[in-house]
């Protein structure tokens, strides 16, 4: 099996990338094969012994899509984006890469459909900003998409071409919402939501960290393991029971910033607790206030999709990926 | 105020601009220009008083937009569209007029709103085929819209840029999804849902009509008079008490075909009833099957849009506006 992945230097491309490496498999496929492109050349996995391919390519670039597809990838896997701050930031550069990226990367798929029978599997990462208040404290798999950002709506558009193209058989896609993914590796970042994960990961590693909202704001979380989980099983699982809706609310974990707080005492103690520094921003807590705090994941938990079941497991996920295990 | 009318030459566009030429008005609102573009040139609509434009202009040519917008008209009502059959047989082309085109007229008043402060209220025609099966009895404002084609998908984009755009402040849209049409004036059409029209209006007329379907059927229907109605109320009311949701399910009549033939026989007699032939095609029971049976269109009622409340108000309607008010 010959594996695509688009944005492939991202955080959770390269934890993808690594998982196939590691394995020399996606799900119970044997991968002989892996390309890996971003807009900057990734990092070849460690450990793998299959060939790998390594691009530099903008999918804004029309011509970008037909030289990534030369290779015929059974499985593609669509993360690449620019993120919600910038989408927001840099409306032309918004649309023109998460809007017209994705549909030169469809129409390619497309033209070679129609060509050659070509008819992989497509994986797009979506994400739950296709969702804007006023929201209910669980939403449910036929709830409307109305983004309250450019990034959402990018994500909603992008959703419904796959599921045409789908329909109409050019490719085998699936979008999968993405909760907001916790604990995020690295340093802290200027993302609105960048404080889920600042206020467990800064104080694990024994720094302090900003809090910008009241400890009740609740939001949906998975882990990095999870969403690597999730893009696997998309890539891998039977379409069938699927049907024509090819969009999927991931599971996860609805928690307050108060919960989040008590599994970090349960797991750190109160010495880390109290690293984390209440500094309310009204900016962010605007737009946080939007944001979906829970869902009822049916159909994507009946299809086989797992995340996390507590907070503490989350934070047990980043000790053990990227602390060494070790507090 | 000047106008702007898209698919100025379609039946729902001559009647809007027949109905403002009759009236001088939007509204409230004088109207002293109106333009009309379609991809033919529009008629000029008796009795107007005020300056006219013709136009003839492909929305799907990127230069057309600019155009239309020259006289930067106060109202654009955008209408223009390829309809769901050959948007279903002619992908490119349903891609490039109900997609692209969109987005150029969007993309183009977008530059002017950056240069020089031009925002106009812009209504888009969009349609219940956003809505794809399993579907509730009573659709709520909030169900998804999971399209099964591409006409579908096409509005349900339009309307997401719409909303982008809207809350971005280059113009002030509303999106409105029109229930199915009926009674259409005009000859017998191809279209799979041209006989929810056909049954009433050919017997009406003394002709025989063709049923495809069982008379179990239930669907959602409002009068092209509804139809302009809600056009016009969308291009003139309020839409501070509509916030960022700026797309409306427009209310209408649920029936079945049952009660639509009900309706015929009490208001025309049994020699009408008789003169429809049932003739079951499975390909249009296979669509029907996919569409909305109903609608609890609470928003757009709270918000002042009104249809018929019976299908014996739309057959009436029929009567007085097609018929001369003679049956």
């Amino acid at each position: 099996m010959h594996v695509l992945i688009l944005g492939a230097a991202g955080m959770i491309g390269r934890k993808l990338a690594g998982a196939i490496a590691r394995s020399g498999n996606l799900g119970a496929c044997s991968v002989a094969r892996l390309t890996l492109a971003d807009t900057v050349k990734p990092e070849v996995p460690a450990g793998y012994s299959g060939e790998v391919s390594i691009l530099a390519r903008d999918i804004s670039d029309p011509h970008a899509a037909p030289q990534l597809l030369a290779g015929r990838p059974d499985v593609i896997i669509h993360l690449a984006a620019i993120v919600s701050g910038e989408a927001e930031q840099d409306f032309d550069k918004g649309y023109r890469i998460n809007l017209d990226g994705t549909r030169y990367l469809f129409d390619a798929i497309r033209h070679l459909s129609q060509t050659d029978g070509y008819c992989p599997r497509l994986v797009f990462a979506s994400s739950i900003a296709v969702f804007g208040a006023p929201l209910p404290d669980a939403i449910d798999d036929t709830f409307m998409a109305a983004p309250l950002t450019s990034y959402g709506t990018q994500k909603a558009m992008g959703e419904l071409l796959l599921q045409d193209y789908s329909r109409r058989g050019f490719f085998d896609g699936l979008a999968i919402r993405l909760p907001t993914i916790c604990i995020r590796p690295g340093l802290p970042n200027k993302a609105a939501s960048g404080f889920f994960s600042g206020i467990l990961r800064e104080p694990l590693a024994g720094k302090q960290a900003v809090l910008p909202v009241p400890d009740t704001v609740r939001h949906w979380h998975a882990s990095p393991r999870a969403a690597v989980d999730f893009l696997i099983h998309a890539a891998t699982m039977d379409l069938g029971p699927v049907g024509h809706r090819r969009v999927l609310n991931m599971p996860g974990v609805s928690a307050t910033v108060a919960e989040q707080i008590e599994a970090l005492r349960r797991i750190a103690g109160d010495r880390a607790v109290a690293l984390i520094r209440p500094e309310p921003d009204p900016d962010i807590m605007r737009i946080v206030s939007t944001w979906p705090r829970g869902f009822a994941a049916e159909r994507a938990t009946a299809l086989g999709f797992r995340a996390e079941s507590s907070f503490d497991e989350i934070i047990r996920v980043h000790i053990e990926d990227e602390m060494g295990g070790v507090l």
